[in-house]
């Protein structure tokens, strides 16, 4: 084991997906795991099995999938991610992890309980005693299905120090190979948290035999330095998300850190096993799938992040560089070229660039796929990779479909009388259509698209970007929203216990942005009324 | 003095409209500077006066309205803001700096010089004992006109140490009484940085009697941590803006600062003279008028950013905010009610209500607010302050009008041949009316606004979002364009010296998004005109 190895645990499935909003499906998750496979995580953290059955589904696919050597392989050519499964301190929890994880060549199981007075007292009701004896019992019994078994003390910040050391080595001597710690709420400053880590180190029992591993909150802007302090007092496992998603004002963002370590290697001097030249790819799928934007102004991966466009070297401005740049836009792989096909380019050209952007494309998607480029090169004097990945994206996410749209006609303007007419394909196959009027062109769609389907929604919130510069780009639109008498679709968030409405959200993409709207609210709206046919008594399920 | 006072510093005027495309009107500006004073910021970074007779024009009146105590009244009821302005180390640049800021109650220049040796021969082509004096003559020079002096030795983090104590030491010789550190390229960790500040501290001649300034940007996402790191090692100013916006991955965010020193009040133990409750709002504002939109897992003004939604007090909740909660929606502002005007208030109701938001509308402004309300309260069920503030703002921006939408027609589909008709009012008052189809609605909206302008530009950014929830919610559309024959609009950034085009923002709001989108592309085709009608030698005019 390389001592100055620093573990990257990916939490965007889990975590990253209690964002209000980021409800992904199951081929959503099991693209961004493929993903972050291919970005180099050490350990992805797949979901929380125990939530439902679709979640534990969802671990078990990618646990498979994405947890083994593809076939005819073996894992000297491409290392296998660690995929984990998340567990409340209970056997029922620990029992649906394993099943969901133990598909993978290296499964893991993370559970976790409170050590804080306050969340002992007042969540758990349980005293210090019980707590111990509940974490000796727990880890023991996920060790007695798994090697690799995390354990995490939340809200370790407001815990007693000493209790802290004793329940950490308690986990240790139950079979907890990594002690992962949590600053719950995002309160602590760098200075606190890594004293925090280094009295962790010093004083608990055994703990040259596990790896301590640190995950913050942003809540105060500190969790990017807070993890930093955590490995500086030698943490050598983070625990992260893609774009800093995840409740709140989310988790420490995977591509801060990473660059981090990477531009200051020489203070840092330690390893890690990211390609960096993946995160853009997988920062703008992420961003797409959960329908979350990232400003322009966030550090890495914001679309100013770089003083300079990729690509230029113009001879004068070398010494500017050296100046004023500290990391290249080429090394988190924004180096793509821009103008990537043209109207004459042919299917085997498309496969070749696809596979290069990271999809893997059956031939009927395929087909469909070099249809609508076709369509589009027609429209649009360049195709970018940007154009691309919004069309694949708007296709993959329409592939669930219960509803599908067929035809749209809006006619809207200063006049006040904005008009949609629409017409759908349901789940029997046959066509229905409706006109309304609204607000506005998208207020009249929605509500054409409402008087089809039936299912009463609440829209949460509606965005449209332009995927690339130019007045004839492909706006891409993303929506959440939630079911009105959505009295039976909630979602129970592990460590709180609260209970949340579940929202979902939707994408679209298209040259004419109503279009694109009504596809983005169409596969929201069938996202809903999958997971209400599947999971009517989901809350109810939940102990 | 109280040694334990943090002064804040906003540069979101000067640097952070440095950001592509926050290219702000002078209107725009004062509107903002109002609003930091309201927050209660010590210094106003108002602009860079040496830029352009606008620039310089900005600042002044910046110094006119907000440097100085509504007249009839004094500043013992409400302080007024410190007003700076810029200055690259030379005599016109100062000369200009105080031509604007001489008008304020307590004006400030702030001049620079870079200090490193990658940028002493690379950039200055001057060596060491050159820049020691040339230090000495501008500091000088600039306390001639003023007593409040800023002097930052620019790349402070590669200067070498001694060559820095030496620096600033002469400085305040020459009599700069605030030292600012800049962390230029946003490289280093908050260990390095407090070093550096502490280095600073305890061997500087005579820092005893200047204010210690800390100015950091977030490339590697640690501007918050290294600012509270130079606050621990004696700094007792610190140069923000408001969400973060800046160059790049932006500077380090006022709230991120000012909450922390908040929410962690013990362990920092320092006072400071902001008003949370306008966070929010100011927050906001900026955004708006800058185009830059703010993700919603923005620590402290995200979307997301807040457990709880203002206001809700559920009994049974009281213990889940003490486990889970470590800020108020409350304390930032966000506690503004959500229904706040039907169709049946009257013009009084309306005016008084907009004062509570921060507005001051004069008579006419008022008439045409009002007359937009009621025909806004037709369409919609509820009336929030967020719709009053778009609607508000997009008065605003359609107030330097040279071009106005006077009517827009819009078909647009599946069917494949969107097409729109615009009736714009010119300059001259006549109307004009073009036809044009598109690869979608705004597409051929702009199209035909183009062949009525007929100024070529070219769309950089295009985004929307639904102001409120529901689906007859206001649609804000923000753009980014330059002029494609742009070369005679352009900047030059002050530390670098490069010339980047600029880049012009617009910002439309309405129920129709179409609409929206005509308006916005209008207000920044018409900022861009006014601009070039103004600047067309800039560029030329800058040393």
């Amino acid at each position: 084991m390389n001592a100055n190895y620093v573990r990257i645990f990916d939490t965007t499935l889990r975590d990253g997906e209690q964002s209000p909003g980021a409800t992904l499906t199951s081929a959503e998750k099991l693209e961004i795991a493929r993903s972050l496979a291919r970005l180099g995580v050490d350990i992805i953290e797949a979901g929380f099995p125990a939530a439902s059955p679709d979640d534990l589904e969802a671990v078990r696919r990618i646990a498979i999938e994405v947890g083994n050597p593809p076939s005819g392989s073996s894992e000297l050519s491409q290392p296998v991610p660690v995929i984990c499964g998340l567990a409340r301190a209970n056997k029922a929890d620990i029992d649906a992890a394993w099943e969901a994880v133990k598909h993978a060549a290296h499964p893991r199981i993370h559970t976790f309980l409170a050590t804080s007075p306050i969340h002992m007292r007042y969540k758990l009701r349980m005293d210090p005693e019980e707590v111990v004896e509940r974490v000796r019992e727990t880890v023991a019994h996920a060790h007695s299905y798994c090697e690799d078994v995390e354990f995490s003390p939340e809200d370790a910040g407001r815990s007693e120090p000493e209790f802290l050391y004793l329940v950490l080595g308690e986990a240790i001597k139950a079979g907890a190979t990594t002690l992962n710690i949590p600053d719950t709420v995002g309160y602590t400053t760098p200075d606190e948290f890594g004293r925090l880590i280094a009295g962790i180190m010093e004083h608990t029992p055994g703990i040259e035999k596990a790896i301590v591993s640190v995950h913050c909150h942003d809540d105060l802007g500190l969790a990017t330095a807070n993890t930093l302090a955590g490995i500086q007092a030698g943490a050598r496992q983070v625990e992260v998300t893609i774009n800093g998603i995840g409740e709140r004002a989310g988790n420490t963002s995977l591509e801060e850190v990473v660059m981090t370590l990477h531009t200051r290697r020489a203070a840092f001097n330690l390893e890690y096993g990211i390609d960096t030249t993946q995160i853009a790819r997988v920062s703008r799928m992420v961003s797409n799938y959960t329908g979350i934007p990232v400003a322009p102004n966030k550090a890495v991966v914001g679309a100013n992040a770089f003083a300079h466009e990729a690509g230029i070297h113009q001879d004068g401005m070398l010494k500017n560089q050296m100046t004023y740049e500290i990391m290249r836009p080429e090394t988190v792989g924004l180096s793509r070229s821009q103008l990537v096909l043209g109207k004459h380019s042919g299917r085997h050209a498309l496969r070749v660039h696809l596979q290069e952007l990271g999809y893997e494309l059956n031939d009927q998607d395929l087909f469909t796929a070099f249809e609508r480029f076709k369509e589009l090169a027609d429209k649009k004097k360049t195709v970018t990779d940007a154009d691309l990945e919004a069309l694949i994206e708007d296709q993959a996410f329409q592939s669930e479909e219960v509803y599908s749209l067929d035809g749209l006609q809006v006619a809207c303007g200063t006049m006040g009388m904005p008009t949609a007419t629409v017409r759908l394909r349901g789940p029997d196959g046959a066509l229905r259509i409706q006109a309304a009027i609204g607000t506005g062109p998208v207020d009249a769609t929605y509500k054409a698209i409402d008087s089809i389907v039936g299912v009463p929604s609440q829209l949460l919130e509606f965005n449209v970007h332009a995927v690339t510069e130019g007045i004839d780009a492909i706006g891409e639109v993303t929506v959440r929203l939630m079911a009105e008498n959505g009295s039976s679709i909630k979602r129970t968030s592990p460590q709180s216990g609260q209970v949340q409405k579940r929202t979902f959200g939707g994408y679209g993409a298209d040259t004419d942005i109503i279009v694109a709207s009504a596809k983005a609210y169409l596969s929201a709206l069938n996202k809903l009324m999958t997971y209400r046919s599947r999971h009517a008594v989901e809350a109810a399920a939940q102990d």
